[in-house]
């Protein structure tokens, strides 16, 4: 009692002792009394702690040993003055951190987050503290939520903040409820440790076994095409039933031609160079000293992309490629292609590798809840890689401490300079703003430069726009010239015809108003004058920076990467279009050869000197 | 009307339109009929439109023209009601995002966000639409103030979501108040754009520049030994006087050799290979198309550090080295140091770069809001390292969105395997844990191959570490064989002469554990077991792995980097020790020699085929 008054007396609590015997409840009267008192302070502000009162107690055993048995440690004392007060709920706090699947201090045992009577435990040794342990405490909860406590949770008394947790809502500990639903939540965290324990399983097979996998996925996918084609046909018959947008109908729809060109893109992927292992650094740190940096695979990813199925196959090869372990949530509109896709993959992972590999080295998510769940993660996924629209981006960008790479937006311009041929500038600003006018590198903004408003030059390139069906919006000076519509933002990313014109005096307002106003995805000049050229490349903010070239050159395929995961917009990590280069990282191993076994302290007193020659790869 | 129904009516809202003129307001009878009317209207959840029944109104000037003036337009009236009503806050929406310092379309020009008397504005032309004008908003809005309303905001209606966000308390458009209090949020975000825009300055200065604004700062730190050790001494004094922690004095204290050291380091640094605009990768993505990705600055980076002053100008070396904006924030206790150490640096840049790179590219930041003020600006801040205590790091992941580079803890493995030589491991373990027991790469827990323990090899390693004062804590065997206390976490990091022992079966289970209970940041195996070896540097999940070393040796400059900006334990970007190569990220230049500039419809519909001859550099 003086500990818990110390100790609540920091946080200016004031605590009282209860003490009971089970006896105690027998009787009608004092059972009335008991509650009366806790309730008294409770609303004074006094924490009751309850405790069995052993000065008089009369029992030796310790688990229940009768059926009218009413606590039989303090755990059931605890479940019981809860069902007696109509509690929300009862904390039941431990040594561990909940109740495992397997004895806590193996490797592989999990929390089981949510207990149903019918989950496959042994209980182990009893607590090495007091009566108890983990069965009795089981017994403990249901006895709680049998007489009416709406949720026990038996957690850890030895992690921070465990109470404050528990009440955010936080999933730590076990939890027991009387009906339990099905929880998302253990079932995805145990298929993203699948994933990332079958990943350290695909790192430690050979490359020729990787390059195996994917030759094969590459074989059966042409080999299934038929069948592939006809789950992908029920897909489309429900989008076309649902009235979906036509261009979507069209990503949606795989052709026998999409699957063989797949097919050659993992091939493709597959012969590449080997992106794990490459030293990208070695230093001799001292003589016995030797240092590497190598290139390792980044663990497990969550990749959320929409419609266009044939993204499943291609993902799945830069993640095996690169070693790494995945978690795919595609649309709902492609999810009979998806599973099929799904399924072909796993089959010929395992027998490429000779079931090396375990399949869950690729998981499928089906659910939106299941993302979430996901999110939460960041101890087992390393990164996510949402593709779609700005809206969902953002939604993950908030929602996870998990790194996320990709873009929310894609606003990119095109600055015609003073000395840009308009011809030339027509023929650019079409591509890029017609060519596919919904992708994120599609052009959103021309910056012309005044002198060719000043002289006329413009009047074409706003022509043959005009010709190609483009929607412009103008700037006050560019309104009043071309008899255009009054933008609203700068920021407008129309994803249609729709494009904004604005005018600058230079290349450094061109330069300003990018940084400003662009999205750091894609952005070009048209330029011939060397200085302008250069200030341009170098100081436009972006993740790619061209020179008399369309923007929509901006992609993985058409950079020669293969294919992409993605196209990240953020300054940390891979940037632009990623590849298979963008899904490594890097490891330091430090190898001695010294008999002794290398120590610091050798060289701070002065013995040994560092040599740290480095060469960099 | 009609749209505001239609518009309320997707949210089953119901609105009423309420019109009246200025001269409705100069009888009180009238007056106390308009307030009843808004206040049944609200009650009923009814949305009430007030606007000036133009019907019958006989004013013509928009701007108020004489003092008994009730109201002028929408915004005055909107405020005059307000008042009248006692609401807490008027929203006045408009089609820019606030009031700016500068013409809004203006490429430097910021939002106010707290807006006082004072303020430096020259006013633009009037809005495009109806009445008004920012400068009669700001007349309305003052009158809404002066009259009692709390406060007024003046923001855009076209951004997403502007109530919402600004009921949660977001900072957006310019905020008016009775007594604005001083403005944290847009003091610290001036200076972080102006960091920002410094570090593009920096990126165009010559790698030349760089280096010389590197050795100056060396070299006026060497000759203000004197004054630094002045304002350190001042630091040193009040940490004394409030009983600081001796280590931490210790960390505080500089010294003259300190700091000749220092400004050695920073002349390597100097010296070190260019890290920006170095090509990573080269292709001839067409005849005419060729795309390089090099190396850039990542831009502005936001640097928490405690306690040591010289870290200050090491890592200001490292920022601008590399190109980077950076803003400080260094420990309370260092402040005098820290404050005269940013002086020197800030007036070495501008004396090296005769000006051209502005003093701003490193910033001084003071108190902890300003923290939390500088963690909104994902916007402007690329990234985050905290140098700190777990819960500091914890707090920053947890509170931006920014990426943040570091780690929370330093839970560091040896793993002794059956064929180790005792008096290694006892060597080897001693250093790594006594060595400095508070660094992060300090050994935490130390695993024991069974064989050891069986045949008795390893009483003489944990002799030697009880005679070198370390506390062990151990799982039940070895607590059982050894007689120690019982370790209460596999995750604990002591900080002190504290440490884990736990006995393993085999190098899988070594493995396994390091992969459950680690951090992530460096583990090491003494073995001269090849395979195994291998086995534990390839599976071992962490950013640094040892082979015969201790842990001790994961460090910038024991890894030859010269020094490091932090340690990270991310899988993303940088990894481990962090020096100047994590502080470049990449960009795309993509160049067409094309005199007609290269655009992708040629290429889809077949007329020019991709080349992709890559060269990875």
């Amino acid at each position: 009692m003086a500990l818990y008054e110390s100790m609540f007396g920091t946080y200016n609590v004031s605590c009282a002792q209860v003490l009971v015997t089970d006896s105690d409840f027998s009787n009608h009267a004092s059972l009335k009394q008991f509650k009366a008192t806790i309730e008294s302070c409770l609303e004074l502000g006094v924490v009751p702690i309850v405790n069995e009162n052993d000065v008089i107690s009369i029992r030796t055993t310790p688990l229940r040993d009768e059926n009218d048995r009413i606590f039989w440690d303090n755990d059931s004392l605890a479940c019981f003055a809860a069902a007696q007060l109509n509690v929300d709920a009862a904390f039941l706090l431990t040594d561990v951190e909940g109740l495992y699947d397997a004895p806590p201090d193996a490797p592989h045992s999990q929390v089981i987050h949510t207990y149903t009577r019918q989950a496959d435990i042994t209980f182990g040794a009893k607590s090495r503290v007091g009566r108890g342990g983990m069965q009795a405490k089981v017994a403990a909860a249901y006895a709680g939520i049998d007489n009416g406590v709406k949720a026990v949770v038996i957690a850890s008394g030895y992690q921070r903040n465990t109470v404050l947790r528990l009440m955010k809502g936080h999933v730590i500990g076990t939890l027991f409820v009387r009906n339990p639903a099905p929880d998302i939540d253990s079932i995805t965290e145990r298929q993203a440790h699948a994933a990332r324990d079958a990943s350290r399983a695909l790192q430690a097979v050979s490359s020729d076994t990787r390059t195996a996998i994917l030759k094969l996925i590459a074989e059966r996918l042409v080999e299934n095409t038929d069948s592939i084609l006809a789950a992908n046909a029920k897909d489309v018959r429900i989008a076309t039933a649902s009235n979906m947008d036509s261009n979507l109908c069209a990503r949606l729809k795989l052709t026998a031609s999409k699957i063989a060109t797949l097919a050659d893109g993992i091939r493709g992927i597959a012969e590449d160079t080997e992106p794990i292992g490459r030293v990208v650094r070695q230093t001799q740190v001292a003589d016995s000293l030797s240092l590497e940096q190598v290139t390792v695979p980044i663990g497990v990813l969550l990749i959320i992309f929409e419609s266009r199925p044939d993204a499943l196959p291609q993902i799945a090869a830069l993640a095996l490629r690169s070693g790494n372990g995945l978690l795919l949530k595609g649309g709902k509109e492609a999810q009979h292609s998806n599973a099929l896709l799904h399924s072909i993959i796993v089959r010929a992972i395992t027998d490429a590798s000779n079931g090396t590999v375990p399949k869950e080295v690729v998981g499928l998510v089906n659910s939106r809840q299941a993302v979430s769940s996901l999110l939460k993660l960041d101890d087992c996924i390393d990164l996510v890689i949402p593709r779609g629209s700005g809206t969902l981006v953002k939604f993950i960008q908030t929602n996870t401490r998990i790194p996320v790479l990709g873009h929310a937006d894609g606003i990119c311009h095109l600055f015609v300079n003073h000395d840009a041929d308009a011809k030339v500038a027509a023929r650019v600003a079409v591509d890029a703003k017609t060519d596919y006018p919904a992708a994120c590198n599609a052009l959103e903004t021309m910056l012309l430069h005044r002198s060719l408003v000043d002289d006329g030059r413009a009047d074409s390139i706003i022509s043959a726009l005009k010709t190609a069906g483009v929607h412009m919006y103008g700037d006050d000076e560019a309104c009043r010239r071309y008899h255009l519509k009054r933008v609203s933002s700068f920021r407008q990313e129309y994803g249609n015809l729709g494009m904004t014109v604005a005018i600058v005096r230079d290349v450094k307002e061109a330069v300003a108003h990018i940084n400003k106003f662009g999205s750091g995805h894609t952005d070009s000049i048209l330029s011939t004058d060397a200085e302008d050229v250069r200030f341009f490349l170098q100081q436009v903010d972006s993740a790619c920076v061209f020179h008399n070239a369309s923007t929509r050159f901006a992609d993985g395929f058409r950079f020669g990467l293969g294919a992409e995961v993605g196209i990240s917009t953020g300054k940390i990590h891979a940037r632009g279009p990623v590849g298979v280069d963008g899904l490594v990282t890097t490891k330091w191993i430090l190898q001695s050869s010294s008999h002794n076994g290398d120590i610091v302290s050798e060289f701070s007193n002065g013995d040994r000197k560092y040599l740290h020659i480095s060469s960099k790869l």
